[in-house]
């Protein structure tokens, strides 16, 4: 065996990627994606602008990269813990639960990525919006798919139709977000749980915190 | 009298600062407040970059204008017209109408100027982002007075906390914004609208609907 196989210096250069993807992750939750700069990152990983290119061949294939990693990182939080579970009023439970302790205790240090990628990307025509359309569009299918499997499983009064329920959960994210962000409301969460089990008629109160108030 | 009076010439200095405040406005709603520029501006406005900071003494009070504009371009939208109606259910019904409208026929191209600056400024502590506060913290405390107005007048179920409901509400104009801005859905308005009206205890359909199909 050589000293340095190929094998391992494909494990480095797959390294470096992530390495570069989890500073500019970072750094574009703060400044936004459209004022990433290479030249700022070369700083701030202590390499070359050639260095932190050559991974990518481009800045908007890096930009593509740093908008998958946080799709894969709100994934990893919020749907990953739903395995267990089939479809219906328990999942949608854990689900809104996961999803708000994400946005209470955010991976990125500006809140709510996609969100914020929305809002800086609406009015850019171009691949990057379309591919931060196709997360957001992919987003929504899914959650509309588990509201409408909760809603089959109770026999309560007529239900809302589960387009307009996952557009009042995806508000309620939003909302929240800017509270917990911009106002700095340590009642944001709370709130959000509660009206985001409201607006899927489950009862306020969690069992997590029957569990902590027996 | 003189042929230029000094009434005049402040009249046509009011009248050169609101020029700018209008494009710059225009501006920011599609790139952001961060990175709206004086040279752009100038570009735009056929002036010099001296003659667009002028009125403002710095690009930062420029930015602050910006945003009160943007302000008053929601309240004359929204709010003015609650003027002739006492709060309670029929003037809550009168403001989501308007709200929803606003949002639909937007008047900045980017879509909702307050939540994009929001987005865009959360992380970035300074001045700016105290105003951006400011203007999102007397909305939200208007709005939880309408609520709770329209909720004392009204005999059903306990109904939930004015300041969730307010939440909720924020929430929906932000979702519909993404959908109509970044998902280009032209079934977004009117799943808001009812979502927005189902939140505060309403029916789905409005009155104005009504009139449209007798």
């Amino acid at each position: 065996m050589a000293a340095v196989s190929p094998r391992s210096s494909l494990a480095e250069a797959a390294r470096t990627r992530e390495r570069i993807v989890q500073v500019a992750v970072e750094e574009a939750s703060r400044i936004g994606l459209e004022s990433l700069t290479i030249g700022s990152l070369a700083d701030r990983l202590g390499m070359s602008k050639s260095g932190v290119i050559g991974p990518f061949g481009s800045r908007e294939n890096l930009q593509n990269a740093v908008l998958e990693q946080a799709g894969q990182i709100f994934r990893a939080a919020v749907i990953a813990p739903l395995a267990e579970l089939s479809p219906g009023p328990a999942r949608l439970t854990r689900l809104i639960d996961m999803w708000v302790d994400y946005l209470a205790d955010c991976p990125f240090p500006g809140g709510c990525f996609v969100t914020a990628a929305s809002m800086e990307l609406d009015g850019r025509l171009g691949p990057l919006r379309d591919q931060l359309r196709r997360v957001v569009t992919s987003w929504r299918a899914f959650l509309t798919g588990e509201i409408a499997a909760a809603q089959a499983e109770t026999q309560s009064v007529p239900p809302r139709p589960p387009e307009e329920v996952a557009t009042v959960l995806i508000g309620i994210s939003m909302a929240i977000n800017q509270e917990i962000q911009l106002l700095n409301d340590r009642s944001a969460t709370e709130r959000g749980r509660a009206a985001m089990r409201g607006a899927v008629g489950l009862p306020p109160v969690t069992e997590r915190d029957h569990a902590l108030n027996p």
